[in-house]
């Protein structure tokens, strides 16, 4: 499928030179496609990353629902998500590669992708945290409003380190800071969810 | 005191109009001082903004130190200061009056300051979370790890808010609803400390 073969190589390009660097006449060479024809598969670059956004989105819901169905506890369940969740959020920064300031510039061009995702996450999130309660594993709760909290927190963890970053570079040990103090943060939160 | 006088008069003033459009002619005009002498005691409006926001510093950590002698639970205490800080935050974004990404830049001016509030405030909580370990309110622990995370989780519910404000104007239900959201996770973290 032809517009499956230029979400793949539109997304190598943007892996590695990000977003504002990459032209749509290299990503019709790179397939070897008339110019004319990427545009009418993507009218715009802006399209195109969308696109490719939305595919590794999908990817990662999959591994999300994946997750769930395994016969795992709901605390093992949270906890995979969490590593799972930065990992995303690092392919995202990547594929852009753009300061956070310029992120969110850029960010109402993508507000319906990512309204979308957010409630598609919390929807996994919040299933995981009512089997955990139905099974007698976590306290009764509300389990909407837990997932809500859990997300702004990991959400903020994540962004509080981000925020100050002028100029992006990959930076594996902020990652494995932030992967061990969030997965540190969900412990506690798990120690207040778990029935007694 | 001379100096007090033109940190009062400067607080005003930032407080109104923010600290790029102040000048330090309106402050000396204020208090009826030569620019001369205003500058003998600030030689920067930096100088001058920076002993406006150690002041405020000052303030609130006397306010803690109040609350954590007052004879309530640490459960207690730790609420307080949850309310209390977001106050604090908003202090100082309103003496700034700058989007957050300017405060990100102005940020290395007061690297010092923040770094001495941030270890003064992380013993305040450090000592809270102790002396409830101490008399069997929270189960025994790491207080100083816990304070940390405490205090990464409430930046981050924080600054995911704030980030996104491009032209800073203060606003109530915002404030309102991260206070909320602050408490709401104190919670579930207190759920986990406390002693069964």
């Amino acid at each position: 499928m032809k517009e499956k073969e230029i979400i793949l190589a539109a997304r190598k390009r943007f892996a590695y030179y990000g977003f504002s660097k990459v032209t749509m006449d290299e990503i019709a060479a790179d397939i070897g496609m008339a110019k004319a024809s990427l545009y009418y598969y993507f009218p715009t670059k802006v399209d195109l990353f969308i696109a490719v956004v939305t595919e590794e989105q999908d990817q990662f819901i999959e591994k999300i629902n994946r997750i769930l169905q395994a016969k795992t506890s709901a605390t093992d369940k949270l906890q995979q998500y969490v590593s799972e969740r930065l990992g995303h959020f690092e392919t995202f920064i990547n594929l852009a590669k753009l300061s956070f300031q310029a992120i969110q510039e850029l960010k109402p061009l993508f507000a319906d992708l990512h309204k979308n995702f957010s409630e598609r996450e919390h929807e996994l999130l919040a299933g995981i945290i009512r089997d955990g309660m139905n099974n007698g594993e976590f306290k009764p709760g509300e389990p909407e409003k837990t997932a809500t909290l859990i997300l702004h927190v990991l959400h903020g963890l994540r962004i509080r380190r981000y925020a100050f970053i002028k100029d992006f570079h990959f930076d594996d040990t902020l990652h494995q800071q932030i992967r061990d103090e969030m997965l540190q943060v969900l412990d506690m939160l798990l120690d207040g969810l778990r029935a007694d």
